[in-house]
């Protein structure tokens, strides 16, 4: 292949200088640039290009968009700590449509760890637990106790399929955990690899970036590529095969998540909703959590570089942040609304373009990396459709109990790390034996307070993991630790509560 | 000095193992034995032991305290979030008293900073500040502008006396610093440095512990021996000679601290209470913080480890923690209060027993690091009074705002470290400057949203800092700032705004 006819293409998009140094490349290489053009459709990119850039400039005409804010309406909210008593109902309905395999959880796992340091998906990430389990292996064994919680109160057999949402970065090793790992035990025609788009990034005139001589500088198109990828991938219509109604969308660098939240879906049920956002509550204003509102009569997430430190600073009479509705990329949808957002609504929405430096080729051939921004970065937000919405709520939960993401690696001071990570996964699993009526003890045999007190490094969290084929929210846990006194590392799973210790571990 | 007669004063009260290497001893550890001897009155000490062993055995005897807890009743509560209109009367209160020199502040500095690792009195801790002032320094500052405040408003000078309680331990290095640094600008005779008690560690069964040959463990008696202090030391006397109606007394190690805040100062006084607690929001049941709450009907403190997870894990019907009156040890009395708390009513109060680890030396001179408890501290609490308040009060204050302690060493995931005290501070200051109109450019000229990312360490806060000599709490700010863009790092002082990078700092 010469890339005869591939060059007139590409000069008639304006993109020519991608193959600048082609004569110099070898076969090896030549095939590597190939495919990524194979994979760049420019007419299209260069449509989404005018539309983002036009797009982002309206908006800083455009009055701050925080002048138009308003919260989320009382009436479409629900919450686990005002609504204590309406919980139970909620969650029976969700049990009851999870036992009707009606409910799909669909996983967001197209980015690439790059700020956690690591090169494989995060989702095989090992954040330290006591079992080493991966934060795939964790969801996995939420679904199946999900699965299992659900089938054994309803008398009848269920399954939740598992969409993963991967990238062109992602899915092959993605796919080879999930084989080498035996599917960690769920069946294998239920969980459901795709692919996210990947875009170029585009220097401001709209040229596609090189960053190596061979190599485009490619990155997904954002979460709400998902929509795309839907669409194009017939992952709407495997869904309406297998007779799914609710499709519970999460990402994948929570530690806490709760899969398909019985709880949150049967709230998002009983309300009659075909989207809802799970969200938690922004406790101080400058807190770098983008929130959960209502923009010009649409619902929208506003993400907080938007934000104006007086808008942010707004409080209701009871002293709370008016603008609390913290996002945390866990959402609720009807398959009917994700149908109509595929054929219908997504494809007008344009792209948002993030200013970023990044590393090219200079016609040296020399690898540059700019010291100030050079290009944009085109993606689609999972929560760009809520505005299309007909009846939308949100779930406010607690932060301790259900959000944890991991984005960073340990570093001093870090927030969202391995250490973090672990740290509220064995926090939660602590107040799980304690709520169950167990305790735990030094090496005195004295039995430790409740809430640690955190002044030395031994008083850090105490070390404590349950499984999730064992308790998937801290329900059946008395048979193994009611009034039982515990030495820690403890591990509770299919073999029972096992003090770590003992074995000399 | 042979110390015979002392000798048999020891044995009588059962402490003649304090001198079981005299013979041994060399005539300069001789003197410091003696030295600690001389503060230990064993008589008094041992009375102080029965009491208190029997008060935490009674204690234990007793139901769980948290059975009795009720949260603070809303009617004495006051909010920087809930009563925002209010706010300005109470400051005005403030600032009147203030401005007749009715208000003095009293620090507790009687701690050392062992879990900080440094032998140096707190206070002269240097967090790694932009301007590298020292907790005294910032504290010296705020009080210094607080006074010119209220003078200018008021037309007329006042003095705000600083009361600093010291211990064995900390007395002669802290006020070695103040000469040093000339009092930070304020007047000697305004500075009154005084001395907490030390008390000796005992073993369970009542002998003081050596932990060298020649030194017995001797501890202060904990922040509420603050109220012996004033009384043996005339404190009391010095404030009402100084026509001193209300204190404040806070801890050290808080780094947000408002000196003699007029707002809490106003509300106190318009409240008419004897007194008041300064409390922040406890956010989550875990979180190790004391909580202001009435047991039996009487105010106090009811510290996080004798609380379950129950108690801690309760909530309103607002969806917020019952017991959220989160404990920051600073506190408003009447001078009249404390009066009778010194005449009255401390002396009734026992001692709270610590079980410790304490390093001793055994029969064979060595010194043993014991691995399970082998003694206990007496410690009085400085909240130990609120149950003698005929009118107590609470005020609660945002956490970032006012405080963030000094607790720990830099350590991965440290709490309560130099840096999280830096960072919360330039935290502050960067809000004080954005709310004065003033905003923050990166290196490109760009505006730096309000709200930092957190995602990179280069996003970690904004380097800004604001003598306390230019803003007391962020007022007075526009002059300097409105409309200005600023690089970072910035400080304002009394030379103005400067962006130090400009200087090649």
């Amino acid at each position: 292949m010469d890339g005869s006819g591939l060059r007139e293409r590409l000069a008639a998009d304006g993109q020519a200088h991608l193959l600048r140094f082609w004569d110099e490349l070898k076969e090896a290489e030549r095939g590597e640039l190939l495919a990524d053009l194979n994979i760049c459709h420019f007419p299209e990119i260069l449509r989404f290009f005018r539309q983002a850039v036009q797009g982002s400039e309206a908006l800083r005409e455009q009055q701050k968009v925080d002048e138009h804010m308003e919260p989320v309406p009382k009436e479409v909210q629900g919450s686990v700590t005002r609504d204590r008593e309406r919980l139970p109902t909620w969650e029976a309905e969700g049990l009851l449509q999870i036992s009707q395999s009606k409910v799909a959880v669909l996983l967001l796992a197209g980015g690439q760890g790059t700020r956690l340091g690591v090169t494989s998906p995060k989702g095989m990430y090992n954040v330290g637990l006591l079992s080493q389990k991966t934060l795939f292996q964790i969801q996995a064994e939420r679904i199946l106790k999900l699965q299992q919680l659900a089938s054994e109160q309803f008398g009848h057999k269920c399954t939740i399929p598992w969409y993963i949402m991967t990238s062109g970065r992602t899915m092959d090793s993605t796919n080879e955990f999930f084989v080498k790992n035996n599917y960690f035990g769920l069946q294998k025609e239920n969980i459901i690899l795709f692919q996210q788009g990947m875009l170029p990034a585009m220097t401001f005139d709209g040229k596609a970036i090189l960053e190596g001589k061979s190599k485009i500088a490619m990155a997904p198109d954002g979460n709400g590529g998902l929509y795309r990828a839907l669409g194009n991938q017939k992952i709407v219509e495997d869904m309406e095969d297998r007779g799914i109604a609710y499709v519970h969308v999460y990402c994948v660098d929570n530690i806490l998540v709760k899969v398909a939240d019985p709880i949150f879906i049967g709230f998002c049920v009983k309300q009659q909703a075909d989207c809802g956002a799970k969200v938690v509550e922004k406790t101080h204003p400058t807190e770098a959590v983008g929130v959960v509102c209502k923009v010009n009569g649409l619902y929208q997430v506003v993400e907080y570089s938007e934000i104006t430190l007086v808008t942010a600073q707004k409080r209701n009479a009871d002293g709370r942040l008016t603008f609390n509705a913290g996002n945390i990329c866990n959402h609720f949808f009807t398959l009917q609304f994700l149908k109509d957002v595929v054929k219908i609504h997504e494809p007008k929405l344009r792209h948002h373009v993030a200013q970023k430096k990044i590393p090219y080729i200079n016609d040296q051939g020399q690898q540059i990396k700019p010291d100030k921004p050079n290009g944009i970065k085109m993606e689609k937000f999972v929560f760009d459709i809520f505005q299309f919405s007909k009846k939308f709520v949100i779930f406010e939960v607690l932060r301790e109990d259900e959000f944890s993401p991991l984005k960073n690696a340990d570093s001093q001071d870090g927030k969202d790390t391995p250490t973090t990570a672990r740290h509220a996964l064995m926090s939660l699993h602590h107040r799980w034996v304690l709520n169950a009526g167990g305790h735990f003890v030094d090496e005195n045999g004295t039995r430790i307070p409740a809430i640690p007190s955190l002044k030395e490094l031994t008083d850090l969290p105490i070390k404590c993991e349950i499984s999730a084929l064992v308790s998937y929210a801290g329900e059946g846990l008395e048979k193994y630790v009611a009034s039982r006194d515990f030495r820690t590392p403890l591990i509770i799973d299919e073999n029972g509560a096992q003090e770590l210790i003992q074995n000399g571990l």
